[in-house]
């Protein structure tokens, strides 16, 4: 274990409450379990990552199909390109009553929900799963989710984020409404609780206001982790401030340390530990026996993407149709402009292209959107698997990996079964949980 | 069993995720299981209410802690006066998950959620309970459930049911977004689903939006089972129009035989099956070996009461605060006109009280509010139960009940093992489930 690093790596799920994982094709791939509307799948799922030692899955979402490209939903749903969204909470439920120690984690948007609602939801949840919740807090992506809504678009990334800070500070309150010993409960003198230690928080902000106390006495984890995303310069203030656990998509070790400088540095600068902040690249990973049955492996399911995979889910992201331009057309300056969805990957479009007006080709290649290169991929024996984040690990790149799957739940089952001894041979991931709660596996208390 | 019936009379449990049941004394009862933060505690009633045959259990809700009372919550917390209320859909999530027949209901706000969410949420519950989730549809009560939704106060009945209405269509037409036979997932082909079986709803009211589909395909019950209690004139007409199981509060068999041929008729109007539209009085019962062992019993649970229970609960349902009157003084017209909550309590207390402008004294003894006689209360032998119950079901009063509990878990595990079978060996009670859905075991496919 290198020096840089206070303790073991971690690990990470990367769910979808999905008809497919992150990646597309995934769902048509012939060993994928289509169970994806029945509490079993999770739950199974959630037991793989537990028997692998996981220290959390977390769950991904968005409030609708994508439905930019063409203006319309009908490529999502004809090809099963994430059209299935279900809510996170009855799922992360189902996961954490079949489990003890893997940590759940689930993403709310800080745009669509009031923080009261969310505050409660999630203390809701750590109860349930007795101190086990996360959060992934995120400001949404597009203007299909603000229809879903009532809104006709999707408001600005910067008015996003004011939302979002107003957002953390009345839900932060919220579950620190109830002090840790407010409750007594003694049925014989009638003491329920302690007036003096529950308190309202009387918020009133510009976004959002509430008056408080939460409904629900202190959770075991006194709050959720919180779980946060972006990449953009807004978005990195945001984790700095905010997040206990930062999941990252970069493609290479060189791009992912230049983001795990930075973000610590930023985090000392908010005056908080950078040992209690960690930094996770979602990578993919193809195992097998050799290298060369695992490189056979990901030539096949390689093959399972499609090209409107790529352009529903690129339209999707950037909230803006594709379908407008033929796949060799450049997007102008004022294309590019009204790109409104995630910043970080129009960065990497622009940076890796080498142009500043892409094609739409280009943005398919260099995003790797709706195909296995929009992340990383480790392909390989446990051996080589091992080696590669071994050296991610070990050459500050990062604290650990959000592992999405290729296809499910096979890719789960291959990583827990072949990567995971090799990992704990060598000493650098956990043989077994620390503690009962998520924060105490993640050495963030 | 009566002509009037087309079948045996269905039963519910009223549950609260709360520290306490319906009646507040009921924590300080010393047999009562104070573990209400735990999955294992509602795993525990679901279980012995699926023993008992029950159809269902649903939970209530609310969005604040009693506030109004003395213009503070200190009372609540300090006495456990409804202090705690957990978020219902992970409680939902836990009962479903350990039982396999049990209905499950709960309660989210028309007035503080939008349908989209509340939508996507339930038809999650109802995929992962295989087809037995509930939704009971409050418009919410008062300025304190506002306050914490950012609010300063809960607008007004009318208004409140006007977006009900609204609401209602939103979910409905998004639970029918995705057809029954949209499914494909045929990952040879590649054919996920039929996107001409699935539709946008383009909702466009004054209160709510909503573009759609929903990212959650058709569930097992098409839609989770309506439920609604309202019982002010504006209620009942939205109960007729929309309920499919109706929970009401009257004091009387006399008072609920004139609810339900009111309702029964105006389902009628709305074109709607009387049959399929289920009407269940909420009940306490005391059941012990003999009549004279239950009265014990319910003398014993009685005095568990407090009165700032009742003040407390008084000022919350009327959204208005009683600490300004003495006991003793009567409200006047412009008092009675700021009351904005529960209409049909006012009415209660106004036509029992045969005054109109009660004291506030009246106020406690005629609503009932924080005591046992909020509710009719059966109380005796498994049989004077039974007789109980049956003179009511066969004399036009109602289709089945909704059973609050004296105290937790013991009355329902008391109930379920005394007046359960008792009920059964006369023929009025199912034996054992007839269906896998809700909807199958209330027949009203």
């Amino acid at each position: 274990m290198s020096d840089s690093h206070s303790q073991k790596m971690i690990l990470a799920g990367f769910i979808q409450a999905s008809n497919c994982s992150n990646y597309t094709g995934s769902w048509r791939h012939p060993e994928t379990d289509h169970s994806f509307l029945s509490p079993e799948y999770y739950q199974s799922i959630a037991r793989t990552l537990e028997l692998g030692k996981f220290h959390l899955a977390f769950i991904d979402d968005r409030l609708a199909m994508p439905s930019q490209y063409g203006n319309s939903f009908i490529d999502s749903v004809n090809h099963g390109i994430r059209s299935v969204k279900l809510d996170l909470v009855p799922v992360m439920t189902a996961m954490g009553l079949a489990t003890s120690n893997l940590g759940i984690g689930g993403t709310y948007s800080t745009t669509y929900h009031h923080p009261y609602h969310v505050a409660r939801l999630f203390a809701t949840v750590d109860h349930m799963t007795k101190g086990r919740s996360a959060l992934n807090v995120v400001t949404s992506l597009n203007d299909a989710e603000a229809q879903n809504f009532g809104l006709l678009e999707h408001s600005n990334h910067d008015v996003r984020y004011d939302q979002a800070e107003e957002f953390m500070e009345i839900a932060v309150g919220l579950w620190e409404s109830w002090e840790n010993d407010a409750l007594i409960v003694d049925s014989g003198s009638g003491r329920f609780a302690d007036g003096d230690k529950v308190k309202a928080i009387d918020y009133d902000g510009m976004w959002f206001k509430s008056k408080g106390p939460l409904t629900v006495p202190h959770c075991p984890q006194g709050k959720p982790v919180i779980i946060q995303a972006g990449q953009s310069p807004r978005g990195r203030e945001f984790a700095a401030k905010w997040a206990e656990l930062i999941f990252v998509i970069f493609p290479s070790l060189e791009a992912n340390k230049r983001f795990y400088d930075d973000i610590k540095e930023k985090i000392l600068s908010y005056g908080r530990d950078p040992a209690k902040v960690l930094v996770a690249p979602a990578i993919y990973v193809v195992v097998g026996d050799t290298d060369e049955s695992a490189l056979a492996k990901f030539q096949e399911i390689k093959q399972l993407a499609k090209t409107v995979d790529s352009l529903t889910l690129l339209s999707e992201v950037f909230n803006y149709d594709f379908s407008q331009h033929a796949i060799d057309e450049p997007l102008s300056d004022s294309d590019l402009e009204s790109i409104s969805g995630l910043r970080g990957f129009l960065d990497r479009v622009i940076g890796l292209s080498g142009t500043n007006n892409p094609t739409v080709q280009d943005f398919i290649t260099y995003s790797g959107r709706g195909t296995l290169d929009e992340l990383p991929t480790f392909v390989g024996s446990p051996s080589s698997v091992a080696d590669n984040m071994q050296d991610w690990f070990e050459n500050g790149a990062c604290d650990g990996f959000v592992i999405a799957a290729t296809h499910m739940p096979g890719a789960y089952e291959d990583f827990c079964s072949m990567v995971v001894p090799e990992l704990q041979r060598r000493g650098i991931f956990q043989d077994d949980y620390r503690g009962s709660t998520l924060r105490d596996n993640l050495g963030i208390l």
